[in-house]
């Protein structure tokens, strides 16, 4: 495991003993820090999910998605279960990115088969006047799900904790469920900027206070999804969100217990803002499938690590298809970093978004061991 | 208007005389071509639509949606209605982007206040293998509207036409509605891009053809809308869409009786990939809002003129507020060629999408009047 080089790990792994078994896997966390790995680490956006009948017994018997994520058990339970079926090199938190604006009052509840929704929608100046940043105490259900989840993994690989961005959640809380034009959140934006800030202001200190939360509890990364930066016009998506993912992520710690804690940030359809998101204080920047990595790599990469971005729509096609376009994507990465010595560009597989509920969990198998196989045998060629 | 130097303007006047009146409003053609004119000319995607009291009148009288595009005086009627209220400089024929699937025999739909649906869907080698070029016979509607309108319109401003691009149309012929993740096209497309490649052939040549005949009865214009190219990860965009949009382009006429006819292209979320689009044969590219102006005049305005890109949800602003967001579009492409003895970058005001159902008609007329006033002024600053 990394090990902070400016603090002492001696004295603060006394002052707060590390009751977690050893990492045994740390590719993932090694590639988040720009280090060479045997082969390239690759995890699922949303892995532990409706695709696998093991997480539709769990569901059923929690009765909903909240009832889920807030119990504790049933949270570890499906977490571990894709690490069951496949070599990933990561497990995260079984949890939703809305549950800020949840613990804020509003009403989170999710009907089976359909998307987020809040009882209570934040739409007008009274109404985002009574927003503050949350008591973690309302939020204690994710910190005691991290707990037990970086328990039961036993080290097998690290624990990604993770929160909707500011202007994400914005979105949710003022149109009160997804969209398909963000015609309020927008109209509030264009017309009071100044409620929006307002909003996007706490919205970041409440992210930067659960994430660092998580971290105590037993995160050992931390992303912030910002889910629908994209929709945004250019000029805005710089002024709403990524400043307010800037103001997130200033507010993170660093380390915890002497160990580094890496932070991702993925924005989806965010491929055109690479250069701005590139002078992000951040380890790891969040690819759809939309970007070429290549070009990326070319923009960003010797500043931070890539992660992605497989179309998730080819686990659909049949396995030798769904092993082509693996070795695609390692292949428009480009040549891995192989210098023990030294940092270098490195890439973390994973889909541009998340895995659908509709796909085969057999061809699944196939993504993870081809990006393992292919990913060594491009390594064993560099060197 | 402008003369096809290569062809003999007399001779071909003569064997097809121009029935219409003199263009008295030439400025969109002129900045098509990359011409100096005295104002951004500007237009809305989707200018005749549920906005307007009067284009919900005359629906209610036509019945649906299909019923209103199928009538010649209706179809007449309601493109012209924005021109009554608007200094719009062009207008664009009422339809569709998915007749040439209805009249493939797909059986399209409106159901009100929803997406079109289609009866019949293409998602096997059976489907695929019945499909071919239309009998234009079966789109004689649309070219009967063309000629309508372009008479209507006495020269006050040109007539554009335009198809769903082949990408798009498949889209939905495989789908048979809107979608959320285009699995079921992409499955086909990653599992049987055999299959795929036929279908966006015939589409292609179906396109072609399609506008074409537009063309010949009146447009003034064509624009391929790719509305949904942006879903594609970044090779399958080059493969799938590009290519085909390529392939219409390369069978459309350049000019008729004479005169020059613009070709434009709009990928929604197409950013990524201005360089390749950069290299089609067209006139014109359409841009979304979450393109910089400035950067991809940049990248490709010396070879086309660029259309766009507010973002619709402007226009549920304040009066004052739209003002200064076309403003900064219209600056963010920067300053406007004036050199009438050249061709040079030139910049067509549009939304980045089609209008919203619920803009309040007024905040047209304010956005309208202030690119006029706002490209005015750019000028005499310039000159």
């Amino acid at each position: 495991m990394l090990k902070m080089t400016s603090s002492n790990p001696t004295l603060s792994e006394r002052q707060a003993p590390n009751m977690y078994a050893p990492l045994q896997n740390d590719t993932f966390i090694r590639a988040c820090m720009r280090q060479a790995t045997t082969h390239t680490p690759v995890w699922l956006m949303r892995q532990a999910g409706r695709y696998l009948p093991e997480y539709r017994d769990t569901r059923a018997k929690a009765g909903s998605f909240m009832g889920l994520a807030t119990n504790t058990d049933y949270a570890t339970e499906v977490t571990l279960q894709p690490l069951e079926r496949y070599k990933l090199d990561a497990a995260i938190l079984f949890s939703d990115i809305l549950t800020i604006p949840d613990a804020m009052g509003l009403g989170l509840s999710f009907a089976l088969g359909e998307g987020p929704k809040f009882a209570h929608k934040v739409r007008d100046e009274a109404a985002v006047s009574k927003l503050a940043v949350p008591d973690m105490a309302k939020l204690r259900y994710v910190f005691d799900a991290v707990s037990s989840i970086r328990k039961a993994l036993h080290g097998r690989v690290p624990l990604i904790g993770f929160s909707g961005s500011p202007w994400t959640l914005a979105c949710y809380m003022v149109e009160g469920a997804g969209s398909d034009d963000y015609r309020l959140v927008k109209t509030m934006m264009y017309q009071r900027p100044d409620l929006m800030h307002k909003m996007l202001a706490i919205n970041a200190d409440s992210v930067a206070a659960y994430l660092n939360a998580q971290i105590d509890a037993g995160a050992q990364a931390v992303m912030i999804f910002d889910s629908w930066g994209g929709v945004l016009a250019d000029a805005a998506f710089h002024e709403f969100s990524l400043v307010y993912t800037a103001r997130v992520l200033a507010q993170l710690k660093r380390s915890h217990d002497g160990v580094v804690i890496p932070r991702l940030v993925f924005t989806k359809g965010g491929g055109l803002w690479l250069e701005a998101m590139g002078q992000l204080d951040c380890e790891v920047l969040g690819l759809d499938w939309t970007v070429n990595l290549g070009k990326a790599r070319a923009q960003v990469g010797h500043k931070m690590a890539l992660q992605g971005n497989l179309d998730p729509n080819v686990l659909f096609a049949n396995p030798a298809q769904v092993e082509a376009e693996a070795v695609k994507v390692l292949d428009s990465f480009g040549k891995p970093h192989t210098d023990a010595q030294t940092t270098g560009p490195t890439h973390i597989f994973n889909l541009g978004h998340g895995i659908s509920q509709f796909t085969p969990p057999e061809n699944v198998a196939v993504l993870v061991d081809a990006v393992h196989a292919h990913s060594r045998k491009m390594r064993a060629a560099a060197a």
